[in-house]
């Protein structure tokens, strides 16, 4: 069996024992609490992982492109969640398409995509599910009362979209819709869903690595992060200064706001401090010091972006490296 | 002939003109100040403008992987630059198979890097050019006086880099070393180069598509940024904010510091103020409006790390797609 030390670097390890036991704890959460799961693949991007996924008792899976669920499809996926405004003819045909090999189901928030979901998908024998998609306080996508919207994006805020959520339900209950599928995305708000949520279903993505952003939310530790990038110290221009081989083009320039770009693991005096494309800069304080040839291994600030910049990644158990992995679904633009 | 109203979103336009007229405008200065230029292929990742840069004059072109390079190689390309210290068994060996093919060169800061390199290149025949790496302010890789390394970080700015190698040429010449070849990187730096300057090469990359950084840094104008992002306006929640097919995985969240993640062509009223991996955040002001479904055009902030996001770009003529080109070296992780 090989060795990471027989990898090149940088590479994307995944510790596999670790990630299983984040798949199990996040379905053990949900069947506690009388949720489904439908993981989102955005995260791992790998067949391999959402069959186990799926295997563990989710209900499906969720996807952003089209790309992505036609590479899961193609893997034998069966149920997939699309929460995007599908539009233009291009996607509105692969999107039918899809439809006719999984159970399929997206989201929409205006007339405009509606129109031509409903232009598409006329057999009434084989109904495409459109979920409303709510803004609930992200600022992104969702329907919102348009008076409302400017006060609204300022006031909520994740602990609030329970209630704004059980308000629309109320609301649709009033006018004699019942609401039978209501779908929640969020590694850390899941962990916040108790039996009493409003939400059926959630979509968490990133629970199964976990990466620095999650550890700073509180959903578990550093030794909980399955998925790091393993980096050679390339240079060490001055005592407080060594320079990794992994840059923005490994581990991303996406911090989600934390401060330093990484979590360089057994080396507490260094801090991931700077991204140029092909280097990283490490700052280190306290006599800390990293010897040139060196390598390291650090968990990303946000592995989702990470696993797309990467074309394999390596599920790997201690030093060892099971199994090397194509990474399916990356750089699926549409 | 196909038309970009052909091509689906997010995808990545490049004016073909106006990618030939930077070729030609920066060859002609290097020309005009006795410099060579030696473009870096990191901004487009082609061997299609590669070869189009050595014939506009360039003396060979520089890479940052040697995955990069081996790509480059491939398509013909025969003087290829590799600005990295390279290390480990596995680079090593890659790297001489390559220096049999190509005319190489190489640089290193340490004697780490310089004996890995002793040891692999030992043929005194056919030597590998090794050129110093200097820090000269931006504080990544690069040699520098240990006792002034930090004083000198924080005081050496992009201007002051021609005297730090015109003292080092000097002494180095004190020290009866004679410098031949001096190499600089830096699209803006290249412009500030004039007939007096001590480089002897530049290593442009960005100056071939242009971006928002190089245009808020004076090279150019808009107009003559020749990359852009093809994107959908899928939702538009409340008035003043419209969402694009096109988030941090076609745009990046790398802004080199810059406000905002793109520019908006076309409507002035429109800025890209937030970005989540499959979502781009517009804020319109002043009643301006996009639609449901419209097609828009982004400048990136930074178009060397959008290239590396996509499989594939099309060089455009006005509205005409000219040709669809994979992106040969995208990806190159080592």
């Amino acid at each position: 069996m090989a060795s990471i030390d027989d990898l090149d670097t940088p590479a994307i390890l995944i510790d596999a024992a670790r990630a299983e036991a984040n798949i199990a704890k996040a379905q053990a959460h949900a069947d506690r609490h009388g949720l489904k799961l439908r993981p989102h693949i955005k995260t791992h991007k790998l067949p391999y992982w959402a069959k186990k996924q799926v295997a563990a008792g989710a209900v499906g899976i969720t996807c952003q492109k089209i790309g992505e669920a036609e590479v899961m499809a193609d893997a034998g996926l069966e149920d997939i969640f699309l929460p995007y405004n599908i539009l233009g003819r291009a996607k509105l045909e692969r999107l039918k398409a899809l439809h006719g090999r999984v159970a399929l189901s997206v989201t929409a928030d205006s007339h405009e995509t509606l129109s031509g979901l409903a232009a598409t998908f006329t057999d009434t024998g084989h109904p495409l599910p459109v979920l409303v998609e709510c803004d609930t306080g992200m600022g992104r996508c969702g329907v919102q009362s348009p008076a409302e919207a400017v006060a609204l994006a300022k006031v909520i805020r994740a602990a609030e979209a329970e209630a704004w959520l059980r308000n629309a339900r109320e609301t649709l209950a009033a006018a004699g819709l019942e609401c039978r599928r209501i779908s929640s995305g969020g590694t850390p708000d899941m962990w916040r869903s108790g039996e009493d949520s409003v939400v059926t279903e959630y979509r968490p993505g990133t629970y199964i690595y976990l990466d620095r952003y999650q550890v700073a939310k509180g959903v578990g530790t550093l030794d909980d992060c399955a998925l790091t990038v393993l980096a050679t110290v390339v240079s060490h221009p001055t005592p407080s200064r060594a320079i990794l081989d992994s840059g923005s083009k490994a581990l991303s320039s996406d911090t989600l706001g934390l401060p330093d770009f990484g979590e360089l693991l057994g080396v507490p005096s260094a801090r991931v401090t700077g991204l140029s494309e092909e280097h990283g800069n490490v700052t280190l304080s306290d006599g800390g010091a990293l010897r040139i040839g060196e390598r390291v291994r650090v968990v990303p600030d946000h592995c989702c972006v990470v696993t797309n910049l990467f074309d394999q990644v390596h599920l790997i158990d201690g030093d060892k490296v099971l199994e090397t992995l194509p990474v399916a679904a990356r750089g699926k633009m549409a």
